[in-house]
């Protein structure tokens, strides 16, 4: 766990490059696509694009623009890329080049078109153990960890020793990080957090109060844990930072684009016009279609009331004052 | 149940006389302490100090003067003034008073000094029956019963056949309402809630981010979750309304006044200052001293961290920034 390749050149990628080598125990591979990037970060020791504020100290990072080169002599890959984009970044890669290696993922989503956990689509096409993987989680704005704010994160992972060792090396003076076993259900749980922030943005818009959010937002943990008993029955705390913490900072932050997007909609933007007007697509947007359908494989569709409205107000073209006038009554 | 006393001239109060008069299925028997007050009711069918947009309709509403007149042909006597002043409203009442009646506490608090719950309280030292008690719980800022947006409010009741009155007289086109079981359980959660709003306006003052605030309140409801284990142990879902809804409205809001209160402490206001601005006092200010007072009978309260160091800053005059050094190394 000495050598860690980071995959990704974004804002979350580069928050975890920061909270790694302030820890100061690994050494990072970082792969960055844009070569441009990669000259300014050697020269000027910052991401140009994103939190250019952090420090990106060469002593601790060397960054690489061939992915094959920087995970090489690393011993551990973490994946920080939108989930949208994971598979076009690891799409040269083969089984071979993840052997004896563990795999940490940062990505809250599911493989697009795929609806599965990228957890999943990593142990299952590149042969990688469950014990040599691990998950990321709880509330984290890459734009506090810049400025050192103190945040707290969740390990998952498959083995007790890898998941300690993840974990002390990701502690540092403003992060404090806590170890568990629960690697899908925090994966999970955390793409349908998305959802329920379009929602409350949605809620928002349509000029739905507090009292009603606060609402949506406990019946939305409570829909959180009627999917998990279906999808991965283990025993868990919602109650966690992983789960209720990460669902906290995106339904409640002004900032989360999910919400934004739901706002926009809720005001009658058209999904199209929203994303347009927004130049992106929230990542809720996926998440509420792979969610959808694998609550129809599991078949609970029907017990998912808040994934439900979202889904049909986005997928199905129906209006989101039928959908939430229907919403409201399932909720209590 | 179709005749209910309401105890309280407040806010909160005006705005339950227009819950359940909007729902038609109650007469009201309307206990407000100021002789103007009623007068200006009578004349204009709406409360002068508190949201004075309701309409009170004088078909469901009688106000009296006369705390004894008001419950006397009353089935159900509705409480809901401040903790604070509970005692001093119902000083004149005694067990007699009660007999054959149901009791609702819509109070959120503990009697101060006695450290016990409203409930507890009522049934001990007026001889009513668990049985014939109730809470009424659940997210719900008056202002916006004012401006009738849609609300949830959680009836726990000790009879189930009484719950489901209440759950029906209180329904309306605006508030839907859900039946419980767990009286003290709602009590408890939705006084150290008050702690937390406190804990949450602390933090902001000492400039901690949204990712802390979301771990903090997760963290909360897993205090919570312990409290409630120690003090009565029923099964329950804490990702209820009742329970993490309540939470969530106050620790968002920015109109919170515990929150406020919490925020000016974070400054560096003093306990006495931050009263002496706000001309008033936080309920949380009195909810924590009553929580540790329990936690300590309950030898519980080194695994309460929040409410010990919400306490110890309130209490012991310990500097909030000593108080959270200590307290962020307790979360997870």
């Amino acid at each position: 766990m000495s050598k860690i390749a980071v995959i990704g050149g974004g804002s979350w990628a580069t928050a975890l490059v920061k909270i790694l080598s302030d820890g100061g125990k690994t050494k990072l591979h970082w792969w960055i696509r844009n070569q441009d990037d990669i000259n300014h970060i050697r020269q000027y020791n910052s991401n140009p694009r994103y939190l250019p504020s952090a420090k990106i100290s060469p002593e601790h990072v060397i960054p690489f623009s061939n992915i094959k080169d920087a995970i090489r002599e690393a011993n551990c890959i973490l994946l920080a890329v939108p989930a949208a984009f994971v598979l076009d970044a690891i799409k040269d890669l083969t089984p071979k080049d993840f052997e004896n290696k563990f795999v940490i993922s940062a990505i809250k989503g599911l493989i697009p078109e795929k609806h599965i956990l990228v957890t999943e689509h990593i142990e299952k096409n590149f042969s990688v153990h469950h014990k040599r993987v691990a998950v990321i989680g709880g509330p984290c704005h890459a734009e506090e960890v810049a400025m050192e704010k103190q945040a707290y994160l969740t390990i998952a992972s498959g083995s007790k020793r890898f998941g300690k060792e993840l974990s002390e090396a990701m502690q540092n003076r403003y992060i404090k990080t806590t170890s568990i076993r629960d690697i899908y259900g925090v994966e999970y749980s955390a793409v349908m957090k998305n959802i329920v922030a379009i929602s409350c943005g949605i809620a928002h818009g349509l000029g739905y109060g507090d009292n009603f959010q606060a609402v949506l937002v406990s019946n939305a943990m409570q829909e959180v844990q009627y999917f998990l008993k279906a999808a991965y029955h283990i025993k868990r705390n919602l109650l966690g930072t992983a789960y209720l913490g990460d669902m906290l900072v995106t339904s409640y932050s002004q900032f989360s684009r999910n919400r934004t997007f739901g706002n926009m909609i809720g005001h009658g933007y058209s999904v199209k016009a929203a994303q347009l007007e927004m130049q992106m697509v929230a990542e809720g947007y996926y998440a509420v279609k792979s969610i959808y359908e694998i609550a129809k494989r599991l078949d609970i569709e029907n017990d998912l009331p808040i994934t439900r409205a979202v889904y049909n107000i986005l997928y199905e073209r129906i209006s989101p004052i039928v959908e939430f006038r229907i919403l409201k009554d399932q909720l209590n």
